[in-house]
């Protein structure tokens, strides 16, 4: 019973992913202000870059783990959007002409090709700020230290400890040659600590004990490096319509990708270990935890 | 008594911002990662744009606010440090080809021009990062709520409800006939919002009564203009040198500035009074804000 128990929890997943962007679309439209004034042009690019797609993860993941203790769902969606806030403006971000230089992004023009490059930095920084304005408010949980907590580790996880430090690995390996060890430190860095946040948020409000929180942190470290190494197969073997974006942009800028340096081969051998591995986790957990179970399995099996 | 009483108190604020300037510079070295790493170049550029150089007026404000209730020095230069990391983002971005496209601040290359265009982006996303992890650390304040609060003001300061909000309207305004009342509006957000929020600061952390927290927001509101006009001023009259980056932009790039709206004699006048009217909001204080009433009449004779 040590695996991702396909098939009957995969089809739980992808309603539950439904459930999570409705969800987080509502909440993301309450959380943030109306346009208005001089500065609407901002407010509707944080809006475009944050409301209205993707996969929401990340989300997912938040609403998930701070199930498993009961935290109440609508604080748990206020986290969730904080984390997406931060997830929205990290893309927004890499997507700019100096960083990525993607055109697209969720199947529509990246906020710099929607509005301009001016709108898409001040978007981006403004919904980091934005996480943080969600976070710090009595709404999302009752006890202050919690909430202080709750910013800690999201400013770590985002900052140059992690996530942004990821971005600036990344950009600095372009075009040579990355061993398996440095692109592991470097996904876990760009991608896993916002995902682990998301994982250990639902812990932090629920109070878990640590060997629950540490084993949901395990499975995150998983997740996290099983998505990305799916991410990369999809760069490569990936419909473009379908992820919404355009592929094959790895190797054409020599990104250090887990498919380059394992093969595909090794690599999708690769992620299907981690998502097993993740969900040997959460053993600890009963049947409540089988969207994450199920998540694992599809965090390796999607098409977009 | 009403006025800025120089000229006693003006001999006062230069070596209290030399002071301040130290203890900035050792409370962020201390604070800031060392580089190392892939992402070293990273933690170069976020010392780099906040380590070694600026007026440190928002510094200055939280520390001598903060004193006026006897808030203990060591948290105060912890929470000025990170208001000094908000203020070093947001010049980094506001320096970047897509924005105001500055090549000098502070007297040296500005950060994308010393490093690159990708490491400024990613080196403000994490200095505004690192900003919150400084306030959530219980060192800066025992008390969660006052955490909390700090956050809570902080993030509203900077984001689209502050100072991005402003520095949007500021582009938006560019090669356009604004009128005062939206240069005092975009002023009041640009650079207002994290001035109030210096001053808010100390007053949180010393749990000052309303009126006295009110009476510090209405002297940050004054100065804040006082502020800006007398940067608007030193734009046209001042000596690059002494300043630090190029002059005369405004007027070249066709900024919305309070010089351009009223001409250099009304803008003078109008500095004037306001640093007048910023320090009798003091007036519930004691001596121990005189160097808060020394800073509104540096404020606008400085000459960089």
């Amino acid at each position: 019973m040590n695996q991702p128990r396909p098939p009957g929890l995969r089809a739980l997943i992808e309603p539950a992913l439904g459930e999570t962007a409705s969800l987080l679309d509502q909440t993301l439209d309450t959380l943030l202000p109306e346009p208005a004034g001089l500065e609407a042009r901002l407010i509707e690019a944080m809006r475009y870059a944050v409301i209205g797609g993707g996969k929401r993860l990340r989300a997912f993941l938040v609403l998930q783990s701070g199930r498993l203790f009961g935290v109440d769902r609508r604080a748990l969606a206020r986290a969730a959007a904080a984390v997406e806030c931060v997830h929205a403006y990290s893309l927004v971000h890499d997507d700019l002409p100096a960083m990525d230089d993607d055109d697209m992004r969720r199947g529509r023009p990246s906020v710099h090709r929607k509005f301009d490059e001016a709108a898409a930095i001040l978007a981006g920084d403004a919904l980091q700020a934005h996480a943080f304005t969600i976070l710090a408010a009595p709404e999302t949980h009752a006890d202050p230290y919690v909430r202080c907590e709750l910013m800690a580790r999201l400013a770590n996880a985002a900052g140059a400890s992690g996530m942004v430090a990821g971005q600036m690995i990344d950009m600095s390996v372009e075009g040579k040659a990355a061993d398996v060890t440095t692109i592991t430190r470097l996904q876990r860095l760009k991608t896993g600590a916002l995902i682990s946040f998301a994982c250990e948020a639902g812990a932090i409000m629920g109070k878990a004990s640590p060997p629950m929180r540490h084993a949901l942190l395990g499975f995150a470290q998983d997740l996290g490096l099983a998505f990305q190494i799916a991410d990369d197969l999809l760069d490569v073997e990936g419909d473009d319509v379908i992820v919404g974006k355009k592929l094959g942009k790895d190797e054409a800028r020599g990104k250090a990708t887990f498919v380059k340096a394992l093969g595909v081969e090794r690599a999708r051998s690769q992620a299907q270990v981690l998502a097993e591995q993740a969900v040997r986790h959460l053993d600890i957990f009963d049947e409540k935890a089988d969207l994450l179970r199920a998540a694992a399995a599809w965090s390796v099996s999607r098409k977009g």
